[in-house]
């Protein structure tokens, strides 16, 4: 089964290093590098593009809240208009390092907060969306399957990637479990694995009403944060290559 | 006697506005945008290039140290390639912001305590220039008229903007002299108005050992950040146009 | 009639001026000082406090969230205990640099943003009191009449000031009006005079179902940052002595 | 033989794991909690007090320069008005929340580049003494064994520690190598113990002209950051208690 896998990477800071991307780069299509806003640094950025380059992987944009602190996971009370600035300054700040390297962005996916908010909040989905078209109409962005983020990307004229996490649980909506719940992170390699054969295969669940509908992602999202990531990474590419 | 005109812009930050923008806006030639390390925010970044575009001013980026409390006039001690990584981010940011508006940028300037150790210090000034070089060829580095800024970019191949700055007292090896001493700012629009158009006319001198060099500058720098810049940068033009 | 008049003072931050400081000192009595993490910086936290012990003005700290670009005023999704230890570093921060002066704090103000979660948010409110309770309990607490941070404030055993807001509209449960709403801010001085002349002597109204209650305030607040702060200030502390 | 072991505790920052806290805490016996500047944040502050606690190891604030990127190690060049209140500010920060804890400040250590630079510039010593004084003269005051630092904390009337550092190579001078010099940083387990027995022993050497002087340490510093700070303090313990 082929599908793309996408990675948060560069989310080390300053002297603080954060992450596998050393290991997981060999392994995932699409690099979503941090912007210096929750994650990352100018160095932090250029190191995680050259190696992106190195292994063949395509870069985009992961911009998120203004909070290092909080990793980009609090959301803070923005207008859109001053998140559809802010987006559009992190993508043109790691679009300046990866051109200097020769190396053009393929996607934008945002993080944290400002995703899961974008997720159901359809005026944040579209500031998001406006700033990636206002940019470049030809970059991809990255959302959370089926969510008001894809919809908001479509109506702007953007091609979207539906997004899979076969290392999360989901609620019957398909949002993403909150972080604080049991169970909101799988940890085990071989259950990640088969969650993403399951959704790549069959789609994700999406239960309105009484009513039943599936999406297929375009894309599953690793996580490089979790102690077991390359494992976990490692699992999850045998299994889809078994098929 | 026609010369390029330019002043810092954007350096207002979320609630706290600096400069007079709006009223030297029209009376310029070219803006440098501060890109939200030393001044600035996505907001005013954006507000600052429409302002530009309304009133057909060319738009460049001003990257400065991050230091927002001591408005990038305090330098920090950052190695080239942090200082070369960093100013890239900042173009990319402005020009981001200003793509979004239909703006291109035109020119980097360096801002506070980095153009002035620029001028000086040959490895920070092939740091910037190689930023520059690396984002965009074609876009204009202003400097220090004389100083290692324009020679570093001079040597990247960049076309370069000899700076001259009819506000300041010049030291004699046509440096500016400190902002910590009397003498260092030049307050009355008149004076101002006359080193204009000495500037402009016979250029910058420069006094190595008993040599004298005039250096003519291809832009002129006026400040927006003092009390009265609307009136001098009013009396530099009118001189200018009297010639 | 006698009230304490407090203010929202030292909101300056590096080259960027804020507030009307050195006019109203002199006719307040309590000053609410920024503690570098919305607005204010050491060098403005110690210019501030002396100003204040010049004019014989009691000092409080004025802890906000970590957002200068925001002024404080966008709300940050921290845990209660997040709140708690950044009230308390805030607090500790200004009273060092208070101490250092020679000056006792003699009470605490949260700001924008925290000021008005906490008057509804019972936990934020409880961090809040924690954390003055913690440092010391001679602190008082200064926080919106009626509301869930004087409970708390009470709850912990503390000493609460009421506060009331002559300079701005009210909601029918005695909450502030949103800043983005028509008449949220009154710009009047003569309105803002018998506001407070008003509130000082009926206290304030609070409808909760068909109920209607009064609440006496300790403290009235005048903000500084805006234009005619003066005026209205002058206004006000005229109409409170003509009684 | 006894002497003061001290180490830099408290040297994450958000998601941001850094040191060996727990595992070096039980050996030392003097904390340098980092404030918020260069590392650490409130909730990482809090923390660190109470396994400083747990442990019965003393608290000493550790300021440093607003640099999380640079971790405090790139000087910023900031004035010695500017360094004492910024001092002050991350002292009080720290005294709140181990206050807060039931635990009062032992010591002062200024870190990294303001570390480098107090021991060889008086002005800026001064400031940092100034600071110490003016929050509490009971404070004492760490500095590098011989240096301006101690000097100026002297000239204050603070009781200082001379401090040694049997992790670094040393200058001629008394300094501390630069970390970015072969040899500036020593990892062998077995080679720091017994420089630590030695400095403990015969002092630190400081060659001046052609006179040679032994500087005896009060306080041994270890560093938590390399990666085998925990061997390293474990074999320096045994040596000392051996004798």
């Amino acid at each position: 089964v082929k599908i793309d896998i996408n990675c948060d990477m560069g989310e080390s800071f300053g002297s603080y290093v954060l992450g596998h991307d050393q290991e997981l780069m060999p392994m995932i299509s699409s690099a979503n590098i941090a912007c210096g806003f929750h994650a990352g640094d100018p160095m932090v950025m250029r190191d995680t593009v050259r190696l992106a380059k190195k292994n063949n992987v395509k870069v985009g944009a992961h911009p998120g809240y203004p909070d290092l602190q909080g990793f980009g996971r609090r959301s803070i009370e923005m207008t859109p208009e001053e998140v559809e600035e802010m987006v559009l300054y992190q993508i043109g700040a790691l679009a300046a390092i990866a051109r200097a390297e020769g190396v053009e962005l393929f996607h934008v996916k945002p993080h944290g907060a400002l995703y899961n908010q974008a997720a159901v909040n359809i005026s944040l989905a579209r500031a998001i969306a406006q700033a990636v078209v206002r940019y470049d109409r030809n970059l991809i962005l990255f959302g959370l399957a089926g969510s008001q983020s894809i919809q908001a990307g479509v109506d702007c004229g953007l091609v979207c990637f539906n997004e899979g996490f076969p290392e999360r649980g989901y609620n019957p909506d398909a949002t993403l479990m909150s972080r604080k719940l049991p169970g909101a992170v799988i940890h085990s390699p071989h259950e990640v694995a088969e969650n993403a054969y399951r959704l790549t295969i069959n789609g994700i669940e999406l239960n309105i009403l009484d009513e039943k509908r599936y999406i297929k992602p375009d894309t599953l999202c690793v996580h490089g944060d979790n102690p077991n990531a390359v494992l976990i990474c490692k699992a999850l590419i045998q299994r889809l290559e078994k098929g």
